[in-house]
């Protein structure tokens, strides 16, 4: 397949398991429908290859399917079609292994794997290095964003690296994830004119 | 008082009235608790002066201060202090022209009023252009967001100035309204290597 522009070959993974919870235990979070909604408008703007919620529970896998597939009805279309072209960028998968394996087969290439952390750590990569790193590779691009309290430490280890928390002007970095993906994608793909030019798409 | 910096004078309203639905019919759309909490902790992480919303049916004013109320408590504080300090940021508002005053009252001046449009219109304002207006004018600023199917063009017109949709490399500008805060917020007032050192905060 044609490997596309750098925003199709790239990937949004929300992490339900394993992340930790306010107590830094690790847990596995519940789907919840406005993650699913939101951030599948948020991948469909930034015209995305796709966006997989990550649960290990058969139920949750199930219940994220029914959700999404009303959507893809005629019914749903008809309610909503805008809403229909973003949820048909869904995928549900039991683990992050198995959304790095199916992206991979796609694309005959393993993603770069980049992890998204509001907690500061170094080194952390600027949106520009990581689109750089996966130009210049050609391979897929995947961001993982943990649920709850994040992701856990062996997963930000792991990845192939990190993009460190979303900054304004004050001390304070808890934002919704939904907010944050949303962000973190206009800051990777956003109108060139509000990042400086300095990669045009 | 003191002026502040520009994000210190800067306050969001989220509108609930008037906006359009689907149909292009004039209403009042419903508080949503998430609605709240995310564009409130949006608001937090960019320093703002405060987040209003905006809806004329007292029912919906007094369910949103309840839930607000709740996280002003010891016991909301104990349960999550980060989540409790962005809802202090939260005020409750009849309506656009109350907001107007409230701010005007605040600062001795009245706001700049900016609106924000999913539909193209012209002129649209460029986020460097908004801050300079507010820069040099040394007034507040105020963004108003509809809920639904956005602001009607009332306000659209009778606003200081617009901002457009928020464009990806794609023509699909479906955001739901919290995430397009949060990325209008942080063009506006993120950490300045994203947008090109035009004004350091």
């Amino acid at each position: 397949m044609s490997l596309g522009k750098p925003n199709q070959r790239t990937y949004v993974a929300l992490v339900h398991h394993p992340v930790y919870d306010k107590n830094h235990k690790v847990v596995a979070t519940s789907v919840t429908n406005l993650d699913i909604h939101d951030i599948a408008r948020a991948c469909r703007t930034y015209g995305l290859g796709g966006y997989y919620l990550v649960h290990p529970i058969g139920a949750q896998r199930e219940l994220t399917r029914r959700i999404v597939a009303h959507w893809k009805t005629s019914e749903g279309m008809a309610q909503n079609e805008d809403r229909s072209a973003a949820l048909r960028l869904v995928q549900v998968s039991a683990s992050i292994e198995e959304v790095i394996r199916e992206i991979h087969d796609r694309h005959h290439l393993p993603p770069v794997v980049v992890a998204t952390s509001a907690r500061p750590r170094s080194p952390m990569l600027q949106p520009h290095e990581v689109l750089r790193g996966a130009e210049d590779s050609e391979r897929p691009l995947l961001l993982l964003f943990g649920t709850g309290w994040g992701l856990v430490d062996d997963w930000i280890e792991k990845a192939d690296g990190l993009m460190g928390p979303i900054w304004g002007p004050t001390d304070y970095n808890h934002l919704a994830v939904r907010t944050a993906v949303g962000i973190i994608l206009d800051r990777l793909f956003g109108e060139p004119r509000y990042n400086c030019g300095e990669h045009g798409l």
